[in-house]
Parts: structure tokens; C-alpha cells; sequence
């Protein structure tokens, strides 16, 4: 598949047009980033594991049922996907209080509350992507009420499946980001992937963190740590 | 009925408790702040107008079938409420965006959108007030999804009641606050007022705004447009 001009050129993921008008290419890349790009570094391998854990989910979660842009891997760092209408909403779904949401809230991270909850932003990097609610959505036009319930519906299934799937890997899906795009048919389709770039994970027994964290609190061991989840994630699923 | 201690002490309402545990008195001052009290003034007569419309609105609400604390107006300054153990929960429903939720999201003031917007506020002036949304309040405790619907329902029919009565005056309800409270059984119930203090109200035709906003805003004549929003509401109400 030939790759055409780069639609989104973001630190760790690059997206090209593919020679058609029905596919674009991800391609991962070597580098992480926080802080909008203030703290960055390259860790070895880390493109490759990308591309293989979104591979692996990808796969895991269409024999569950879920419909996403994922269609296949075509080399060691990149994947192919379904062209979307991307709609610039994310839901972050959460098992455990981490990261921003505690500090907002005044409540300690690794808080497990009785419900799941499910926090959506509306992805506008010059407004800092801010927390908003379904009545903002709607009135901005980038979706219905009913589209809306299809995302938090996408993102609870994903959650129940992947949730179980870490569990038996002794490890705590914490939470994860999804974004969500529009099939020229006008399904809405999970258009991300779940990588320790989007999402937390915690060793359940020690709880030692095994994603993007690591980085962002200078706890060093990240390509370790990402090929540590990928084996253990893959260990569970054959 | 006699006043004991103060409960809550805001510059522009003080709370007391009142002679038995059933009552709280809400006493008005003549006094406007905002910006968390860094910019105060008084303004002769406004603690008696905001008196007088809690106690208009709280009867109109009271025969619409709006379950509120309000009881009756006592002095010309004090209202008497139910006592009602208070939910750190506030709605701002929106027909019209305004203020803050403009900024935040990158439109303009004055953009009427097809949906009514309902805005769920923690109340703790430590964390700056922060939008939430109903899984943080379940998470905190603060309230079941089934008493958050009560509430906002009882949003949506005040929202509905009031857009009516003011529209008839010529003048817009552009948003407005409410607090809720539990009685001793445990039904939820309005428990703040609506008053140019705590909602917006513009005029139909000029677009001239008749609440705190003028103060906010450096635009002077507050009294007197705090006056002139209680008599065309008064005029209607007859």
C-alpha cells in the first residue's frame, strides 16, 4: 500500500493517506512525548511495540464484536485503517482515579469508585482539550444524543472485554482514552488504538505502572515496561 | 421567628439558623461581589429587591408544582427556608451561552443552540468550583444517577416555567444557578434562589443586561437595572 501525503504528523504517531480514498496508514514511531510536547525522547523498539499491541487488541477486540477503523498490520511499525470522519470528541473511560482527573477532583490517585467513569473531552489543542459534557457536544454540532450514547456504548464494551482480558495478565486496565470516527455509511467506529500511550496500566500485584507515566514521572525502564505489557498481554491472549 | 448563628457567611447572603431545627433565614445584604470576592461593593437597597424577588418566584415555582426550601418571605430582607441537608452539587442550565462557558469553549456569547445545556458544578471554592459530570458526582458520593435525573428535571421544569414568565416581560433567561438540598425524608428540593445575583437576564430587544453581569462588567446602573428586571417580572406576575 502506497503512502500519500501525512494527514496528522503528531510526535508518536504519523498519519498517511494510502493510495485510495478508503484507507489511511499509522505509522508509529520511535518517540514519546507529555506535556504537549515540552518532554520528549526516543526509546528503541517503542514504534514496533505500538504497532504490535494495536495489531494484537485490534484483532482481540473484532472477534469480540467491536467495530473499529483497524484493519490490519503492513510492517513492523505501521498499521492499516478505515478512512473516518473524525469527530473531535475522546471519552476517557476509568476504572481507577489517575492523573488529571485526581488532582481536579481533590481525590487520591488509585481511588476505585463504585462506578465507571467515563469523562469526555473535546479534542481542541488550543483550548487544552477541555473536559466537557453531552449537552457541549450536541451544541457544537459534532454529534447527536444518540451518537453520543453509541460512543459511551463502543467504550463500555471495550472496557468490560479489555478490562478482563488485563486482569488474567495480572494487570489493571486503570483507564484509557478513545477517540471515535463517522464510516462514510455514518457508523461511528472506535478510531484509535489502545497502547500504553493511551491508556494506564498497573501491575495488580505490586502495582507498578507500565505506560506513558513512566516517562511523565521520570521513572525510567519504558521500552522495558511497554515490552513487558506486550508479552504479558500476548501471553493471555494465545 | 428568632435568628441564631450564622451558618454561612457570604457577602451577599448570610445564612442563620433560625429557633427550631426545621428553618433556616436567608438575610440579603446590599452587598455584590465577584470574581471570589476580589471585587465588592454595595449598592443601597439591593438586599430588599433580591428579598422581594425570591419571594415572587418562590411563590410562582411553589404553584407550578417546583418543590423548593423557600417558605415565605419574612422581613423586607430575609426570606424563611427549610432547613435541608446540602448537596455540593450546583446545575446552570443554559438557553443562551454566556460568560464563562464561552471562553471555555471557544464560542461566542449570545449563540442560542438548539439544545438547552446543563452544566453539573462541584461546589468547593478549594478545587475553583469545577465542571463535572454525573459519573464524578456518583464517584464522590455526592448523589445516585437517580437523584442527578431528579435534579435535573427539576432544572428543566424551572428552566421551562421561568424562560415563559420572563419571555412575556420581554427579557431572555440566559442561564441561572440552582443548588439542591434533601429534606429530612429525603426528597431533593430547590434549594437556592433565582435572582440577578445567581442567573442572567437580558432584554429582548436592546440585548441590555439586567443582572450581575453590569458589575462584573463595569457597566454601572446596577440598582437600577436590578430594580427594573423585579418590576417587568412584578408587571407580568399580576
Amino acid at each position: 500500500m502506497k503512502r500519500n501525503e501525512i494527514l496528522k504528523d503528531r510526535i508518536s504517531v504519523r498519519e498517511y493517506a494510502a493510495d485510495n480514498q478508503k484507507f489511511v496508514i499509522e505509522e508509529f514511531t520511535d518517540s514519546i512525548s507529555v506535556f504537549n510536547g515540552i518532554k520528549m525522547a526516543d526509546i528503541e523498539g517503542k514504534g514496533e511495540i505500538m504497532a504490535a499491541m494495536a495489531e494484537e487488541l485490534g484483532c482481540y477486540l473484532r472477534t469480540k464484536g467491536i467495530e473499529a477503523r483497524f484493519v490490519e498490520r503492513i510492517s513492523s511499525n505501521e498499521i492499516l485503517c478505515l478512512k473516518t470522519e473524525i469527530i473531535p470528541l475522546e471519552i476517557v473511560t476509568r476504572n481507577i482515579v489517575a492523573g488529571s482527573m485526581a488532582g481536579r477532583l481533590g481525590i487520591e490517585e488509585g481511588l476505585r469508585p463504585g462506578n465507571t467513569i467515563y469523562d469526555l473531552f473535546y479534542c481542541s489543542p488550543e483550548l487544552e482539550n477541555p473536559l466537557i459534557n453531552d449537552h457541549h457536544a450536541v451544541a457544537l454540532g459534532f454529534a447527536g444524543y444518540d451518537e453520543l450514547d453509541e460512543m459511551y456504548s463502543v467504550a463500555r464494551k471495550v472496557n468490560g472485554i479489555l478490562s478482563v482480558l488485563f486482569d488474567r495478565a495480572g494487570i489493571a486496565l486503570v483507564d484509557f482514552r478513545l477517540c471515535f470516527g463517522k464510516l462514510p455509511d455514518g457508523r461511528i467506529v472506535a478510531a484509535s488504538e489502545i497502547t500504553p500511550d493511551t491508556a494506564r496500566f498497573w501491575d495488580k500485584e505490586t502495582g507498578e505502572r507500565l505506560d506513558k507515566d513512566r516517562f511523565r514521572m521520570d521513572m525510567g525502564k519504558i521500552g522495558d515496561s511497554y515490552r513487558s505489557l506486550y508479552q504479558r498481554m500476548k501471553s493471555v491472549l494465545q
